[in-house]
């Protein structure tokens, strides 16, 4: 088993710390402000150490995007694990969902700070991979909220429809100068969940019958 | 009766002329090649003619705006009447309405060349109205698709649902860096429509029993 120096642990701490800053800044303020400056200090390090981790603006740009997809996919999995299971309407799964896909936390701003960055990041090649890869853990995510709600998991396929649903629902509210995005989103959402679930019905009853 | 004198009507040819070119311009090649020059010699005119019309290159681009709408829902409600009624499978018909939706022709460069396009004008105070002008008749020329195709034609807001799944369909494709956009939101909106249609077949049995 390998082992590290003191110095070699110390790096990698601060390497750990920087990453972490990075994504938080990203999910909480949006690109502009993971800068070298505004990572280092916000992880509490002196203002010029992060360029000798990083090499260069995209590559400290694809460790807040790595990190920031860990740091929303663990908190899409504690929200949706914190749930109760009990039966909820169309609407308030709608916006648990909403929650979730943008957890840790998500406000009528999120076309902006949160959507839009991350369909750049899913278009850049070189991130691509980090989206695809927290994909899985994101579906899995939004399935627990279903199964706790009373309603069937989807297929994955529906999973992903949903997803492109709650981004197509806030995306158009948002261009549309709607004030309420979320509240929007939220009831194109919950069109979705009902037909969905209606078809649950139908195979139940053809099952039945 | 207002008439014109022959002065005054040239001047209005000439206007009607390099509005349908900007138009044109603005579907076939984008944003950028809405230039006054490149207007003015679309439009067979000379090529510093389009600055007496147009005061700056916001006025030009809502004109293009205006008039690729206008041609753009001609030629959905022309393409969705060429259609003779018969029974078509959710695959055939949500090709139709992605080609409808994006008429008079679509390709998969469509998101950049179109669909970003018009969202960023729908996001822009002074451009929303007419995009949203325009939004009744082109959920008219759907909604002459689907009961074209056997499909009940369903109420507004799912039309309005639809046309957000073609987006999200396109823009998803896309971002995944698929090649075969077109053939990637097709799955996606005859998944919607099935789920649509279900829902009819729900309510006759229910009438029905």
């Amino acid at each position: 088993m390998a082992t590290r120096s003191p110095r070699q642990a110390r790096s990698a701490d601060k390497l750990d710390a920087l990453r972490a800053a990075a994504g938080r800044l990203l999910i909480d303020q949006g690109p502009e402000a993971v800068t070298y400056r505004g990572v280092a200090v916000a992880a509490g390090l002196s203002p010029g150490s992060a360029s000798y981790y990083f090499e260069n603006r995209d590559e400290l740009y694809a460790a807040a995007v790595e990190a920031a997809e860990e740091q929303r996919t663990a908190a899409a999995q504690a929200r949706a694990e914190s749930l109760d299971t009990q039966p909820r309407t169309a609407d308030e799964v709608a916006r648990l969902l909403i929650e979730v896909t943008y957890a840790p936390h998500v406000a009528d701003d999120v076309v902006t700070l949160r959507l839009e960055p991350m369909l750049a990041a899913q278009r850049n090649e070189r991130l691509r991979p980090t989206m695809a890869a927290s994909r899985p853990r994101l579906l899995e995510a939004l399935a627990t909220v279903l199964t706790r709600s009373g309603h069937r998991s989807p297929g994955a396929d529906d999973l992903d429809l949903l997803v492109q649903v709650i981004d197509a629902g806030l995306m158009y509210a948002w261009a549309r100068g709607s004030e309420h995005v979320i509240d929007d989103a939220t009831k194109t959402v919950a069109r979705i969940l009902t037909l969905i679930d209606q078809e649950r019905q139908v195979d139940q009853e053809r099952q039945a019958g």
